[in-house]
Parts: structure tokens; C-alpha cells; sequence
């Protein structure tokens, strides 16, 4: 790993924060996570859009522009020598004085090894469970996945790979993937409100345009047991079909043929960008 | 402030965590915070086991005894120099090796300067406002305060001092307090679901035990709109009135009697402790 504080390039052991951070006191910060295929960045337009947006959401000021971080994100990828990469770019409360009032950012950018999803993963699929639950400022990216994380012993137990939550029956989102809906009419359907809109995401609804009526709206937990096919879609998942949800065996326990063709058709994005 | 991370004791400055600590990935870690008296650490036995209790329900083992703890805490108190410190004792995930799984936490205790509502504070009261919103995993003392934090500007335009959470006009505390109603009938009210059980809430009830009808129960938005005092309790501002609510003003906006006597017990009980 290969790390940029502030205005500083260091090893990845020398990046720490002071605990007065107001991340570790009151987990206020925000952040945003790619990955290099082939040494490029992949939409790191959009991802550094998003970043801008939940700083600003945060009233967080950035005090670099967009081509800086590009810059310091072509010297991370540089330096750790690795092709296929996970970036993650952290903007933080900084130092309080008080433990409370936010004070300069510290911005942060690491390069790491990523693990991504592998065709074997695709095929075999996930095994989801559903969990209550309305993540606080849906729409920012904020560090904030104590639930996600606290929910991994529920998850083991259960022997699921993801927990889908929902709200009042309406579904939204897994912890750190969207979730995409085919129905038995070859309509593809996701959630539009409540949720973190992923840059995977609006690959997947660009790309489905040619394919099948897309629709973003409100998703009855009903009409996901009812579903053809469901998927995910992530950064580090791509696209993963989701072949049970709470027990219920989904397209025979198989990847379906609109996630599939979806699945080739992102690919191909991919390796062309 | 001196400080105290692991097996380690050293100065403020050199209390860094690194970035793949959990609570700076996924806002995932636990803490409790008290105030020593004269040297002597207030209502501390409530404190630890709550920690331990908040530890425990995000299944973060901690390598030390209560006692252990409680010795830490006092060489701490020593070396500050300080008769009135803030203490605070924090759990974290750990360095995680992938962002997402938790590791060997990471214990950190620190002392430091603290700032206690005054006898002026108290005779001056708050002025809050209302704000729908319920705390994720509210019995767990976590470091998520992100929407109080993020609720700041909000105080700044409405010139409010704090914020009193509600959730289908049900009232449940302010980000960092305990809420208490007295009716016009004089009873004693506060809410006994969807929070975090302070301490100072606890001897409040204590307390108020031979003065009122104490009851904990759901309480409506209107009997707030409607109630003869408000006052919240909490271990930096103890028992502090709330004199006006969403531009409602309670009690004519001074401290009502109920509070008054509750707080002379209190502070007669801080004395002696």
C-alpha cells in the first residue's frame, strides 16, 4: 500500500491519524473508492464527482482540485507498481478541538491490492439475506457502515453473502452495493430514493438501455421474492447475481440471461474504457 | 491531555491510530466518557460497565479488567495534573486487514481538559429545536454522532444551542444528552425506549425519586410543547433547563422548580460521591 496525507507521499505504515480525528471521534468523514484496471483508473470522472459532492454535503472544503487528485492518484498507482489497484480517497473531520467541531480536513488517499469478483463468483452467485433498516444520509458517501459491519455475525450465522436492507417493505440497497431487480415481464427495476447512487449503477442502467425497459422506482420486498432475476452492482462486485434471497431460491439457484448479458456487455466497458 | 493506547501509556501528541483502524474505514468503535471531581472519577463503576456492556454488543473483546481500567484511568488522572479532567475510553475494530473485518481492537484512554456547564449555564438554560431522526443501534454507546455533527450549521442559522431527536413525533434525547419533561401535573417524564441510558440520567432518576412522580415512558411531541419545565442531563452539562423548544418558550423561560431542586441534589451528590 502506497498513501498520501495531506501533502505528503509515505509508506503506508506512516499514514495515521491523531486520535483527535473527527473521524475516530465521531466517525465524521467522508470518502470514495475506485479501482485501476490495467494501470487506468476506472470512472474516476464520476467517482471524483461523487467525492466533490458528499464533501460539500459534509460542508467539508477540499483544498485540491479534481486534476490534482488525478495527479496524486497517478503517482500512487506509479509507486505501489500494481495494475489492478483499489484506490480510496478520505476527507475527515480533522483535529477537533473539542472532539465535536470540525476543524481542516485531513485528506487522505490510499492504493492498495484489490480483490475483485472472479467469472467463478459470478456463476456461483450470492446468498442474501434481507435486514431491516434506513441508512442515515443515504446519499452521502460517509464512513458510517457500523450497521454493515456489526451485521457480519447475523450474516455468518445465517451462512448469507450480503444483507439487502429494506424499509417499511420497500427495499433500498446492500451495505455497499445497489441492488437491480428483473421481473417475470423483463422489466429491469432499482430503487431510486433512500439509497447511495453507485457509479456501477449508472453503468448498469446505461448499458441496459439497449437491452430491456428500465424503471427507477420504489421496490416492494413482494415483487423482489417474486423477481426473475436480482443482481448487485459494485465497484469491487461488478455485477454479482443474487440467486437466493431469505430462502427463497431465485431463476433455479442460477445466473439469469438479462444479468448475464448485462454482466458481458459491463465487461466489455471495462476492458475498454 | 495524556493518553493511553494499548499497553502503552505516552503523551497527547503521540496518540495515533492508522488509517486501516476501523473506526476511521467503517466508523466502528465504542467508547464511554467521564469526568473526574476533585481527582476522583465521577459515577465510574456506571461508566466501565456500560463500556463493557456497549463492548460487548459490538462483539469487541476487551484485555482488561474493570480494575485494570480503573487503575489506568487513575495514573492518568495523575500524570494530567488536572482535578477536573474529561476521560475517555474507547474500542475500536481494530486494524482491519481488509476495511471491512474487525481485528484486534485497539484500546485508547485519554485525559484531558474538561468544560462543565456552570451555576451562570444553568440559570441561563438552552434554547433547542426538534429534528426527526432516529439513532442507529441508539443503546450502544458508538462513536456515530455524524448527523449531530452534521446538524451544526443547522444550530448556527436557528441560534439553538441543541438538538432534540424525535421519530413519529415521539421524542428520544439530544445527540449527546438525556431529555426530561415536568407536566404541569408534576410528573417526571423521559423516554425509556430508542436511547442511549446515560448515567447522569440514571442518578436523575435516582433523585427525583423523593421529590415527584417519575415515569419512563413514550412521550409525544406535544406534551413537550405543552410541559411546565424541560430540562436534559448529561456529564459535561449535568442538569441544564431548556427554557424555549422550536420557538416555544417553557417556564417563561427560566428554570423551573422541579429542575432547580434536582439539580441542587445533584450537585450536592457530585460533591459527596
Amino acid at each position: 500500500m502506497s498513501a498520501f496525507l495531506n501533502d505528503t507521499f509515505m509508506a503506508a505504515e506512516a499514514a495515521r491519524l491523531h486520535v483527535t480525528d473527527l473521524s475516530i471521534q465521531r466517525s465524521y468523514a467522508v470518502f470514495d473508492f475506485f479501482r485501476t484496471v490495467n494501470w487506468r483508473p476506472l470512472f474516476i470522472d464520476d467517482h471524483l464527482e461523487r467525492f466533490f459532492l458528499s464533501a460539500a454535503s459534509m460542508y467539508l472544503p477540499v483544498n485540491k482540485t479534481k486534476d490534482e487528485l488525478i495527479n496524486i492518484v497517478q503517482q500512487l498507482v506509479q509507486q505501489s507498481s500494481l495494475s489492478e489497484a483499489g484506490i480510496r480517497i478520505m476527507l475527515t473531520g480533522g483535529y477537533s478541538p473539542d472532539t465535536y467541531t470540525p476543524a481542516n480536513p485531513n485528506l487522505l488517499i490510499t492504493c492498495s491490492p484489490v480483490k475483485t469478483a472472479t467469472a467463478a463468483d459470478f456463476e456461483k452467485g450470492f446468498s442474501v439475506i434481507t435486514y431491516e433498516h434506513q441508512r442515515e444520509l443515504p446519499y452521502i458517501k460517509t464512513i458510517n457502515y457500523a450497521m454493515a459491519v456489526w451485521l457480519q455475525p447475523l450474516l455468518k450465522e445465517k451462512k448469507a453473502d450480503d444483507v439487502l436492507y429494506h424499509y417499511n417493505n420497500i427495499i433500498t440497497e446492500f451495505p455497499r452495493s445497489n441492488v437491480f431487480v428483473v421481473t417475470k415481464e423483463k422489466k429491469l427495476l432499482t430503487p431510486a430514493r433512500h439509497i447511495l447512487k453507485g457509479i456501477t449503477r449508472k453503468q448498469v442502467l446505461s448499458l441496459a438501455a439497449d437491452v430491456l425497459m428500465t424503471e427507477e422506482r420504489d421496490i416492494h420486498l413482494e415483487e423482489v421474492y417474486n423477481a426473475a432475476e436480482i443482481f448487485l452492482s459494485s465497484t469491487s462486485k461488478k455485477l454479482m447475481p443474487v440467486v437466493q434471497i431469505d430462502n427463497i431460491v431465485i431463476g433455479q439457484g442460477k445466473p439469469g440471461v438479462v444479468t448475464r448479458e448485462l454482466y458481458r456487455r459491463f465487461l466489455e466497458k471495462e476492458k475498454n474504457q
